[in-house]
């Protein structure tokens, strides 16, 4: 679909300046520059050359057909350049002008109106407000941008919403040497989305990895669609910006507070499996072993080193990052102890020492691919000035070539000297880097992907035993009655409508009939007020538990008179359930996503560690199971140290119910089950706030 | 005092061989390729030169005085070595040599026959198996080292233990295009040890940041004496290797368990005021700041961009490592919008747009200078191709050069294109980084140094109640008995011998005595069964609580006798307190150090959430305090949500008389008080053990 914005057989640039400083000037010179295999039309009244190209008046004097068109006039001009080309047949624009819908309502009104004309020519546009596209194909060399890297060619993609931000990893893959397939950022994004993009080079044979930055979605749901897609054929390696927007603002107790706006990003490249990253730099570098080497099948790491320090740096982060470093088997030991110099280190790391030559390291190398507990493996070299380093980097590069296993390489030298091993680890595919904590990043990131892509997503299984029309009228009562905000009594007969257990509940409006409410529930009892105006009830007074007796409910129901002015209230009374763990579970709508859920222990453990975690709904058994295991205290819900372990099914089963409400009613803004009383065999909803 | 070790007038190579790759040889290339400025003397019995410099035979047949020797013989030759290089007066020996403590008890006897050779004659040994020394100085020019990197003059300074991470260190700065101004690596440090070429560093006038890698210390409290001395004249960024060493052995819920062997090291890094870093790359790239920019007052960032996605990563991190973005005053927010385009965001980030001119960029710079909430400055500089690039980074070096606030760079371009510019911002001093979250590190660096340099240390106070020969003869008994665990009634003596307030206790032998206790200690009261052979209690149901009556009691005492079959076994009374917070302290003999200690909260929070700090005794007042405003869950010590605070100046006292005991006790190697029940007014220990 993408094919001719990515490979036009011919390019004009409406807007190309004889200024050198401009856009469209820049963009002819890349073109040459890049030595782009189509013609290349710039369009300019005044002039009759642009770079020594020859020049059009308007694109209708051009002699063949147009692919793509570069825009780079004033905004206000854009709309009849778009006119224009619809009219020449040009299948793509790609708009660089500015003052659009980034500069308010008037530019949001000029960019709506491009579609609507393009859409008329079957014409489709990328930007407006962007810097274009490159494909590094040798036969193609479409350098359509004005940025100034000039990629090899490769196997790495990347799109970013930031042009600057795409520039700057651009940059680094060129500074380390290493090819690039495409490159596009569209800015505003008014008709060719990144999702497009995406799905397009996830069947593009040569792009091997796709690098991915991003500042919100549009389209969240269409994203997630399209990642689905293209995260089970390649790796998808993704960044966010502005993940502290809503940092700064103070988090509340509850799952609205909990979950930034930038959270729900992170969780939908969960889900969907794309790899995320919190750093350029080691994004890049990922993007590197991605390009070259296959995925580990888990994460058992096998170290050579001709050097101390840095291996033991290397273990450190490894480790750091969940990955193992296993012993080596008898077998093993015995080869190298045979093979290597009598002082070598014949454990994991194998330290081959520095005086070590091309036959050591390839028979430490032919180790590792032999050794079943080892996934991958990490090189740790040091190019001493008295080795023969050349014959050493080629057994390297030919294990590598091999594809058995990863290999990746903390590579410690100086390039300009060691050219040539350089260069043999290079065409090697080996992956190099500075560093050893870079290397073991890099490492992780592959084993990390071989975690998801091998991961069990399990089933949204749906509840059949649920009322769902009760819930519904429930709902439509409160909005009728205009309240965001359900009463205590309306809450737990949605929670009963969807199977979720409640502690015995019954709510009244005197005195006497509490009595004999909590006659029947048995005491002790609790005692709540219920009243739409009180939210946060323990900070009011509004919540008395274990009440052992009539005298005191008495008592406290007067209190309550006194010191809560509501017409509204009535009282709930409930059984006391003491002991057990708290739990809570919560669900916040999320616009063009559905809702998070979240999951934590309560009390503290949201409130002052925030040990929670967050999924989007619907979950499946297996998310919902995870939500448990995930957080920090997670140990807590097993038992310890002679306290009792909670009902781990019974909570997954309050997840999935919550889950599925919330997928049934979209309707609901946030809804908290805070806490529900987890004990050994049962769990009990005991507070529930839900707010449409 | 090591002056002619790093700028000696003359330099021997004894075991200069003319085969090119050995290390004598390279030495000597080295020395020539850097043009040392004094005479190179090789020693080689069977040349007459090597690498076309004139050789001698011994050492006795060079004509002049030989400051510096550098030995690269094999080991079992090196004391006759030493024995020559003595009597010819050399001052400083290199040892290159490999073959001494590393490879076992046989080196370890070589070695110190050396170092009783070097003593004789007064020369000082380096090394052996190490790489050596580097001084960039014009004026010296010395690269007694066979590695690879040749360092431009700078103002940092490198030291390693770890040879291999010491070139990959030099070999960054190198890359980066950074000077340095010293190296060393003295492998295993058989006599001029770290400590003493840190301190000769500290006086180097040109020297303005060290850079430290270490795998341990030989002698803690030494190294400690001098980073105090000289982390007070100026800063050193330090990393530890092997901080996972400990990390595989499970952690178990006390003290010992919970510190790693690697955890001292990184305390002493703080609490002598040197900035630790876990990665090489971020150390390097701070270094860089803290070689030409001052040290930030505070921890607010101004910053100027000219491109949006860049600026928001950058927000993202800033914010995550803790800094602050503030708004701007009404005055400077005006200047700006006077001064700057129209569409331009005149709020922090101030976005100058990338059509900005040196003017915009300048009257921005100016305003962030005069800003009073604005601590540093961030500059986010994309080089677009339609600008004078040269111009603005001329404003950028002239505010940096002012050195009124640090100013560091994200630097985005090709910098084989755009060298003139590169070039004004270096010789501006402003350290330029590649990716915006390594320059926001990197500040974050320096703002973490200013942090620490105005830090208040606080004072090691001596509480003189204590009756320190008391707790003298308990540790005496013990010792006498031949235990290491001293029992519930020992321990406790030991703690109100320092005034520890326990919570009232009494042990005794019989049921009788126990009733006689109980009442009056007064019920409830918790029985415990003392016995060294029982020290995880509460596993093997040897601690009863809440204790109403004497029936109970009577009841209780028969079951713990049936139940722990052991001969020394005997009844701990005490009262039971119910509620408050629990609170841990203990402490770990650290060897060569002293005492670690610890404080955390109890139960769950020390044993699945691991929230704990560790501080190195003696402890002064602010560190104490320190410890409780550190752990995660701090708040709770506070009060949350209704519930009320502890008294936290009495926990804070318990630290520094726990501090003060160990100080004073140096034979006890493990204690723990576990927990302390934490009450709004006071605080009661309720379990303690003591191990010596």
């Amino acid at each position: 679909m993408l094919d001719l914005l990515f490979s036009p057989k011919s390019v004009a640039i409406i807007g190309a300046s004889t200024k050198e400083l401009s856009i469209g000037n820049v963009i002819t010179k890349n073109l040459l520059h890049y030595k782009y295999k189509g013609p290349i039309y710039p369009i300019n009244p005044n002039a009759d050359e642009v770079r020594g190209v020859k020049a059009y008046k308007t694109i209708f004097d051009v002699p063949g057909d147009v692919d793509l068109a570069h825009i780079s006039i004033p905004s206000k001009f854009v709309p009849q350049a778009i006119e224009d080309c619809g009219k020449k047949g040009v299948k793509f624009i790609i708009i660089n002008s500015a003052g659009f819908k980034e500069v308010g309502p008037e530019g949001e009104a000029l960019e709506k109106e491009i579609v609507f004309i393009a859409k008329k020519y079957g014409a489709r546009l990328f930007g407006p407000n962007c810097q274009g596209i490159i494909n590094s194909d040798p036969d193609v060399r479409a350098y359509c941008d004005f940025t100034f890297t000039f990629p090899d060619p490769g196997h790495i993609s990347v799109v970013a919403q930031s042009g600057g931000v795409g520039a700057v990893i651009m940059q680094r893959f060129f500074d380390l040497g290493v090819g690039m397939r495409f490159y596009a950022s569209n800015g505003n994004a008014c008709d060719i989305s990144i999702e497009e993009i995406i799905r397009f080079w996830g069947d593009d044979e040569k792009t091997r990895v796709i690098v991915l930055y991003v500042e919100g979605f549009a389209d969240p749901k269409g994203f997630m669609e399209m990642a689905y897609e293209v995260a089970a054929k390649k790796p998808i390696l993704a960044m966010r910006g502005g993940r502290t927007e809503e940092g700064a603002k103070a988090a509340t107790s509850h799952t609205g507070g909990l979950a930034g706006i930038g959270l729900s990003t992170e969780l939908i490249f969960e889900k969907t499996g794309i790899l995320t990253f919190r750093d350029e730099e080691e994004m890049c570098q990922a993007a590197i072993a991605f390009a070259s080497q296959p995925i580990p099948k888990g994460n058992r790491v096998g170290l050579i080193t001709d050097t101390g320090g840095p291996a033991i740096i290397a273990t450190d982060e490894l480790v750091d990052l969940g990955l193992e470093i296993p012993s080596l088997s008898e077998k093993g030991k015995n080869f190298l102890k045979d093979k290597l110099y009598a002082d070598a280190s014949i454990n994991n790391p194998i330290d081959v020492l520095a005086t070590a030559a091309a036959p050591h390291y390839r028979a430490a190398l032919d180790t590792l691919i032999n050794e079943e507990q080892v996934d991958s493996i990490y090189l740790n070299f040091v190019t001493p000035p008295f080795a023969d380093t050349e014959s050493i980097a080629k057994e390297m590069a030919e294990v590598s070539l091999q594809k058995k296993k990863p290999v990746i390489c903390n590579y410690m030298t100086d390039k300009a000297q060691w050219t040539g091993t350089t260069k043999i680890l290079k065409d090697g595919g080996i992956p190099c880097y500075d560093f050893p904590e870079m290397a073991a990043k890099a490492l992780a990131a592959l084993t990390r992907f071989g975690k998801i892509r091998t991961r069990k997503i399990g089933e949204v299984k749906q509840f059949n035993d649920v009322d769902k029309s009760k819930a519904e009228k429930i709902f439509l009562e409160v909005q009728k009655s205009n309240r965001q905000l359900l009463t205590a009594q309306e809450a737990y007969n949605v929670l009963e409508a969807y199977k979720i257990p409640v502690a015995d509940w019954k709510v009244v409006d005197s005195f006497k009939e509490a009595e004999i409410a909590a006659k029947k529930i048995g005491y002790p009892v609790v005692l709540k007020a219920d009243s739409v105006s009180v939210i946060h009830k323990s900070d009011v007074g509004g919540v008395i538990t274990n009440i052992k007796d009539k005298n005191s409910l008495t008592k406290y129901i007067e209190g309550l008179q006194k010191n809560i002015e509501a017409k509204d209230l009535k009282f709930l009374i409930q059984k006391y359930l003491p002991g057990g763990r708290e739990l809570i579970v919560g669900a916040k709508a999320e616009p063009g996503l559905g809702h998070l859920l979240m999951f934590g222990l309560g009390g503290i453990f949201v409130e002052v560690l925030k040990d929670v975690i967050f999924k989007i709904a619907p979950v499946t058994d297996v998310e919902a199971s995870e939500m448990l295991s995930s957080i920090k205290a997670s140990k807590l819900l097993d038992g310890i140290r002679g306290e009792k372990g909670v009902n781990k099914e019974g909570a997954i089963e309050i997840i999935r119910r919550i889950s599925q409400l919330v997928t049934d009613f979209p309707l609901i803004q946030e809804m908290d089950l805070n806490p529900i009383v987890a004990l050994e065999k049962n769990n009990f909803v005991v507070d529930v706030r839900i707010k449409i």
